[in-house]
């Protein structure tokens, strides 16, 4: 009974041991990884075209969740650049942004994902995120960093401009071109061009000022605060919001608000689809963080429970004004490099947000948006990695495939049909690999008990003779590529007067193979020839005794291809 | 030249030695088939919703063009039930039974069929046809039958009534039933019960006789034209379209005309997925036919020419005011049975039904559409068969779900998304059973150099040597299941400081399995773990070193299970 509530609330297990060095390392990590959020869930929010504090409270009451139900120690939870970026896609396509309309439905959204989530959990479906290829998903995400940073050139060049795919960004973008706004676009290029210095330039700088290495990556990741408090401290100081300034403005001083999602039939059945496409890839993208990161300390995640922890924290996103969030990669590895040792650096974390939701919104009234934008370009482009269209290429054509007509289909028709095609091709193309399986005709190596391909090795063999072996489990998409092969090498020798399947290698037969089985069993028979199996597995010829065919089969089953030779070839061999 | 000219058109090959005897051969089956085709060919039509001499039509051009192009030598092509069936539910989504437009619709359905069919022959593309599980195609032909069936009820009762889902037609009948014309119901109960008989009581009763068991056969495959003539007399005889029994009136006399589909982009728009059902299913039809008959003569046919074949016949079939046809089963069976040896025998029967068309058609006039109806129900009942459901519950339970998936969806939903989830379900289900792959944990066989099951085989093993062998090639569906196992089972056991991974059964290794592979190495090395592989195939090992991943391995790859043993286990073994 407590060992499984332990494993449904994993808090139960690491809070027992919880002492005062754990205490003081998670609140060291908390208190960076707080200040690196503050702008970072700004900056997200307004990616999904949501108010700004939709962003902190969505850092909340999901990372308190996540620490009571998570199985990673490092896991920091939260609005992630991609799944923003699908949020405000999917619900750009039900309600018009800054409506009420909008922010029910991302409150519905973040529903709807946390009980798939929880949902997938239960009934351990985990396994399902498996269906994204490791080059779909990569191909997914580059075309997505393409995506976001396009998408924020509007709030760079100070204009307004719409759109969800690459063409409409730019079409809308260059139409708009003749409304920038000069002092914007300064601000703008000037962050963006700060903010690439700090990842670029400014750690080797603090190396070679003697700075430990933790410390200046942990420098590093909140260097977005300073450009923050520059832009904001010039646009006061100069006066240019009434410059035509975009800034983020006033937000409201609060905790999170309690919320309640849209139940209507309308509104669940338009978001589904995007709920379950957004639960997946957060799920993929956090799992592949959190193992990453466990292994470093030879520490492991359940991924069951994983989604259990994820559900959580989406519900409670739902209730609290946020929206879908997932385990961001940067936070974690900010979280994790920074020493938290348990997920209470999550909770503490929750906690400094809690206190900049209350306390320190009015200071970023005068913070513009070309900041945020900046932030957002300089984090995704990080995302954009081409690389693996090389790495695939030389590996595997098939995988070249799938990447190309991912990163293509996302940037021209949008994530969803991006991420879907994605996946279609990839099952196609594996199963297409599979329909023709490796079949070799084997032959005896002289004097041995050993049979190799004829093709390659001197081997006896006997034109009255066939002996074939499989080198693929049987199942309906090779079935019929079995019977056909067959066909076409008995009617091609007269001669021939057995043939022998070699079983070593088919780990399962399928009812569709089973049945070209009996189709070909019976195809011979009509043509006065044998069939018969040799080393046919434990598990494979049990279910084969579950049918007829066995008892129909117009030939035996030898223990060995040995034995089938003994017994078939002729003696003049 | 020549020979690639016979590939593409196979009469060129039998053409050159076709003598006096084949041709006497292949006359007397073009005979019979051709009494049989009449009273088919016409009830087929009224399936698809079209004039009765379309069936005609459909049966002429297609067999001439199909003799030319195609490989089998009995095949019979025309009009068949479940295409029919299928051509009724596509056209009638996009116009009005009895209007122009849809006839043209029709022959747009046979262009389009015919350009896909031809497009995957020079493709070579026959292997999409596999994706078709022969549990799906089972349940589906079953289902059709029962919707055929159940379709023609209404001509039996005399009644109007619509709908293409099971539900719906039962519905209409049952609001229509107080209709019911009392002389076309006991007509066209008597033509059905006739036909019964002619089907499971005639043939032993002929045998009896003393007639020889394939003229029985042939006598029993045109018992419809008996039913034809004698319901057609009734109604002459007795006036008996006076009294509301519907009749097939007047028909054409000509020969099959010059049609042209249309090339709107909106009809080929809305029809193009049927086409391409329509294409898939009656290929795998037809060649499941061709091959069964192909292998009593130790024949062959090529599937991907019969893919041109059939192509040609619906391309045909679109200029000659048909609709979509395929290989028959009933029909080609007669044509074998009947002893044609040649394609020829087809042409015959194409000149057959032409004078039928010019000549016979006044004689229908008087035919009641309730013999019709019962033709279909009779020739359909035999599509029906439970017995799939049983069987593949014995065999495999995920066979079991696609079928009962199929036929439900096929019956309540549709043809069209009936076959399309069955697809999907065999897919689905395929692509889970191999996403958790066999993965045996293996010790030495004391004193011998092989290693098998720890689970299965007393066996020496070794606490700080973890031997995996995985049973399945590793693609992204299982690469991460992978992952996962190996990170348990070495964070389980605090003393492990090698894992080897068996490599033997391991026939191919994709891009997501290889960046597994490299996330396993890294997360190994983080723990002080080595990683090592052994017996690993040329072929993956060839893809291996294409990669970083080897010579980046916290590790060796072993030659032999045996080798990586006596390299890695402690001496105190």
């Amino acid at each position: 009974m407590i060992d499984s509530l332990r494993r449904y609330i994993p808090v139960l297990d690491w809070g027992r041991t919880y002492n005062r060095k754990a205490f003081s390392n998670d609140m060291i990590a908390a208190v960076i990884v707080t200040i690196m959020l503050i702008p970072q869930s700004l900056a997200y929010a307004m990616l999904a075209g949501l108010p700004p504090e939709a962003g902190l409270y969505a850092s909340i009451a999901p990372i308190l969740l996540y620490a009571i139900f998570g199985t990673s120690r490092a896991l920091a939870v939260g609005p992630v650049a991609v799944v923003s970026l699908l949020t405000a896609s999917a619900i750009g396509q039900v309600a018009e942004q800054g409506t009420a309309g909008y922010a029910v439905a991302a409150l519905t959204l973040a529903f709807l994902s946390g009980g798939i989530l929880l949902l997938m959990g239960v009934f351990r479906l985990g396994f399902l995120a498996n269906f994204l290829s490791h080059p779909v998903i990569a191909g997914f995400i580059t075309a997505s960093g393409i995506l976001i940073a396009t998408s924020q050139l509007k709030n760079i060049l100070g204009v307004s401009a719409h759109g969800h795919t690459l063409p409409d960004m730019l079409m809308s973008i260059l139409g708009h071109l003749g409304d920038t706004n000069v002092v914007t676009f300064a601000l703008g290029v000037a962050a963006t061009g700060f903010l690439f210095w700090v990842r670029k330039g400014l750690k080797p700088m603090l190396k070679r000022l003697g700075v430990g290495p933790t410390a200046a990556d942990v420098t590093t990741k909140v260097g977005p605060v300073a450009a923050v408090v520059v832009t904001t401290l010039t646009v006061w100081w100069l006066d240019l919001a009434d410059q035509g300034v975009k800034i983020v403005g006033s937000v409201p001083q609060s905790l999170p608000p309690l919320t309640l999602p849209g139940f209507g039939s309308d509104l669940i059945g338009a978001l589904f689809v995007p709920a379950l496409l957004i639960s997946i890839i957060g799920f993929v993208e956090s799992v592949s963080v959190a193992q990453t990161l466990a292994a470093k300390k030879r520490q492991r995640i359940d991924p069951d429970q994983e989604l259990i922890g994820l559900g959580a924290a989406n519900v409670g996103a739902a209730f609290t004004g946020g929206y879908p969030v997932t385990g961001g990669f940067a936070r974690s590895v900010v979280n994790f490099d920074a020493g938290a040792e348990t997920p209470a650096a999550g909770a503490y974390t929750a906690i400094g947000l809690a206190v900049a939701a209350v306390a320190l919104t009015p200071l970023v009234y005068y913070l513009p948006t070309a900041t945020l934008a900046a932030t957002i370009i300089v984090a995704v482009l990080s995302l954009v990695d081409f690389s693996i269209l090389k790495k695939t290429w030389s590996y595997s054509r098939a995988d070249f495939t799938a990447v190309t007509a991912t990163i293509l289909l996302t940037l021209v028709l949008g994530v969803e049909v991006g991420v879907a095609s994605g996946v279609a091709i990839s099952v196609l193309l594996h199963l297409y690999k599979t329909s023709r399986p490796h079949v070799a005709e084997v032959g005896r190596v002289p004097g041995t008990e050993h049979f190799r391909n004829t093709h390659r090795h001197t081997v006896e063999t006997d034109p009255t003779l066939v002996s074939l072996r499989v080198d693929e489990s049987l199942f309906f998409v090779n079935a019929r590529f079995l019977e056909d092969l067959i066909q076409k090498r008995v009617t091609e020798g007269c001669e021939v007067k057995n043939v022998v399947l070699m079983c070593s290698a088919i780990n399962e037969v399928d009812y569709s193979a089973l049945e070209s089985f009996e189709a070909i069993n019976h195809r011979l028979k009509d043509m006065d020839v044998g069939l018969h199996l040799s080393e046919v597995k434990g598990p494979v010829m049990d279910r084969l005794k579950r049918s007829h065919f066995i008892s129909e089969l117009n030939g035996r089953v030898f223990l060995s291809q040995f034995d089938a030779w003994s017994a078939l070839s002729l003696p003049t061999r």
